[in-house]
């Protein structure tokens, strides 16, 4: 383990984090808040350790798919842990415990709460629990990746670690310019969504805050009903937007490179919208007795399957509320989630057709015992070792999420919410069902549970083997 | 596909259903009860169709894997098809598909029922219903192999496609010889169960009954209270059978053949009872207040846990009302079942160790890339084509539990009732919480539910892939 290089990538992220912490101050400021101290502290203090770690840039710069995973876990962890100091400085989120899972949910876009008022938040506390959502979307690292000048070919290892999905690929060869081509892509998409926000008679501070939201596939609403009391612009606006940011954004940019034949060619992205459209079509005819008209039910039915299947979480009404096959087809999609190279999460579109191939060619072997097929995505074989970690992702996940049902399960909230809990939460959705569900909050859960909890939107958002990494002996050793 | 050894194959499983049918027909003789008549008619209807169709052997004995997997699908699907006549005609259970629902709950050992009060059924009908169990538990198809002399040395694929568990061993060369030995022992343990329970007191009708469900693990009670009502002792003697036959029947063969080292090595055994003993210790402390004494509790929590884990069902006391924490644990084990190669359901512990071992191993790959470990079990290497097939039973498990889920939720059932029951059924259990709990039955759904749940009963007892077969085009296909 490459220590002095792991505390060098650390202490980049605390100056990043220092740096846009000047955002809420900004905010702070523009409405007078007391709060404005509390981030400006944060502020000082992530800036001056940040600069500290940072002051010499480590002679031995050699660094491995180990170091890539644990810098990557490790840099989640802490930024999750300074993030939450203005909620309690400020007062805003009294307890550690509460602020540490508020900020978690934040950075890793599950959005899932444990406010019950919302509203009483500070502006500057709202914007940044929005914000969290809009850099953990994308990544911190990829972030660092993009403008901080790093030596070494190796930051492959690092955006493999953060970015979601079976295999990465970079959209061109050297890694710093994908990383800024995916967040140009990234706030260009953000700005479309603000300014048609603002067009539909939004406020400002409302639309930046739900558009950093959306883009991120967080879901934390700065209003008590979430998107509820929006026109049903708005909520159609976001649910474009909430579906566009749950695509691979390697199709966006085979768009501005004008190779339309390919982008339309990816299975994954065809699956998704066939999965969104069947979704909202079985959806808008169970509930259509709920709502005045069709068409509402279907406005409603597809801004909830957006919600949900992109792993945002916003809501626009109590879908607990609604049949039981419509709850079941919701909690169906936060299994399967968004694409790969998505800012949401989930298994992941990609997973779960690889899963599916792999049946249908193990199906076919019974009948043929001697043909060795092999899977094959938008016309080229997936390889073993894709094959294999798909296999181990959801081997590893079962295992995550029976043992956190077995945890939270001490606190006697009934099956139903603890099952949708952690779906809501492994999946970085937000709501789930029951007591958690868009009524709800995840608020009286027990400390440990939490930390529980936290552990899992931790693991959904980096995908399992960076937070299985920190547990390892070997990963520790010196090389 | 050989057709006509198919067809010889069917009309060997409905001769020896016929010869097996005496068995509840004296049983109603006895007991002068009218549905004899029901069963002397269906073995008559049996032995004719079944000695029809085995008049002439078939020239051409070529059987292959997909031959197999066929043979044996359909051979459980008839077996219940004709196993649920006597029911209908008698008039015990008049409604052809709850009938039937009862038959293949029997034979594929799962003991899930339609029925609110079991004690009106006759004495044969009771005894005919916990008959399936014993026969489904280790196989119909095993049992031929054991019993008929049939030429050609390709019956490795019937056993194989009727066993559970992700690789099948021979425990001598021969396919017949190793059938006969895994009755003998099944037969023997069986004989020792009905004896303790008779010395305990319990009336000949109640201890032949219930050691059949027990030996099976099916599940089926003959009284409203499954075995709630019978003495400590009696229940104690099934924990412990419960117990003895969730494991791999290879161990006894072991024992038999004196090679103790080998019986005490294996990885799967140990798994098994160290899970049922951290269960049931957990559970012990969890309900230690809702029992008159810790004793108590502690009896109460291993007959639950030895019931649900080796999917026989039964139940002394409605865990519906235990703690969520208990409710977990039991759910959790729904899942990872009994050993491969017992008459037990579920995923099987086994298939659950090679998945944990590939996580570590996998984990491992991420600290030490270039190493390239390899599996291993009872110092045996798994083989690539068993890591396979686990992960495809994963993947497919999970996609078949998905969409039973929604099928069966259109009934607006609570979504714990839906995912328990569904989770009862795939893994051959019977009872789940909620509405499908101890105290309740699967009745209340609809007919198109329970043919879904009927599918998922036979999917859970054949470990999916003879029943997906069913529905590939290319099995159907002539050579």
């Amino acid at each position: 383990m490459n220590y002095s290089m792991l505390i060098y990538i650390l202490g980049s992220v605390l100056k990043i984090e220092g740096i846009f912490l000047a955002l809420p101050s900004m905010v702070a400021l523009y409405y007078q808040e007391k709060s404005l101290g509390a981030f400006l502290a944060t502020m000082a203090f992530c800036l001056a350790v940040g600069f500290g770690c940072t002051w010499k840039k480590p002679d031995n710069t050699v660094f491995y798919s180990k170091e890539g995973f644990l810098a990557v876990s490790l840099s989640w962890v802490l930024l999750s842990l300074t993030g939450c100091i203005p909620f309690v400085v400020s007062g805003d989120i009294p307890s550690f415990t509460d602020a540490l899972f508020e900020t978690v949910s934040g950075f890793t876009t599950t959005g899932a709460s444990i406010l019950s008022d919302v509203e009483a938040l500070s502006k500057s506390g709202l914007f940044w629990r929005s914000f969290t959502h809009w850099l953990g979307g994308m990544g911190v690292l990829v972030f660092i990746l993009a403008v901080l000048p790093m030596a070494g070919g190796r930051h492959m290892y690092l955006m493999k670690a953060e970015s979601p999905g079976p295999s990465v690929s970079k959209l061109v060869p050297r890694v710093n310019q994908t990383a800024r081509i995916l967040y140009a892509i990234y706030f260009v998409m953000t700005m479309a969504e603000i300014i048609l926000l603002l067009i539909g008679g939004m406020p400002l501070f409302d639309a930046v805050t739900l558009s950093m939201g959306t883009a991120g596939t967080g879901g934390f609403g700065i209003r008590n009903d979430s998107m509820g009391s929006y026109t049903p612009y708005m909520q159609n606006v976001a649910t474009i937007f909430m579906l566009l940011f749950g695509v691979n954004f390697n199709i966006y940019y085979l768009y501005l490179c004008k190779k339309w034949k390919q982008a339309l060619r990816s299975e994954e992205v065809k699956m998704y919208f066939g999965i969104i459209a069947a979704a909202v079509l079985l959806i808008t005819y169970n509930v259509r007795d709920l709502f005045p008209s069709i068409l509402n039910a279907f406005q409603q039915a597809a801004f909830q399957v957006a919600s949900i299947m992109t792993s945002t979480g916003y809501s626009t009404t109590d879908f607990g509320k609604w049949p039981v096959f419509s709850q079941t087809i919701l909690t169906v999609l936060m299994f399967i989630g968004a694409c790969a190279g998505s800012t949401g999460g989930g298994i992941k579109v990609s997973r779960v057709l690889i899963m599916i191939k792999n049946v249908k060619k193990e199906l076919h072997t019974i009948v043929h015992p001697r043909a060795r097929m092999k899977i094959k995505m938008d016309d080229h074989m997936v390889e073993e070792d894709t094959l294999r970690s798909v296999n181990v992702f959801i081997g590893c996940y079962l295992l995550i999420y029976a043992v956190s049902m077995l945890c939270i399960s001490l606190d006697d909230f009934d099956f139903t919410t603890n099952f949708t809990a952690i779906a809501a939460l492994i999946n970085n959705i937000g709501p789930g069902l029951g007591e958690v569900g868009p009524a709800g909050n995840f608020g009286g859960y027990s400390i440990f549970s939490k930390y529980v909890m936290m552990f899992d939107m931790l693991v959904g958002r980096l995908e399992i083997f960076p937070m299985m990494a920190l547990f390892l002996p070997a990963t520790w050793r010196r090389r």
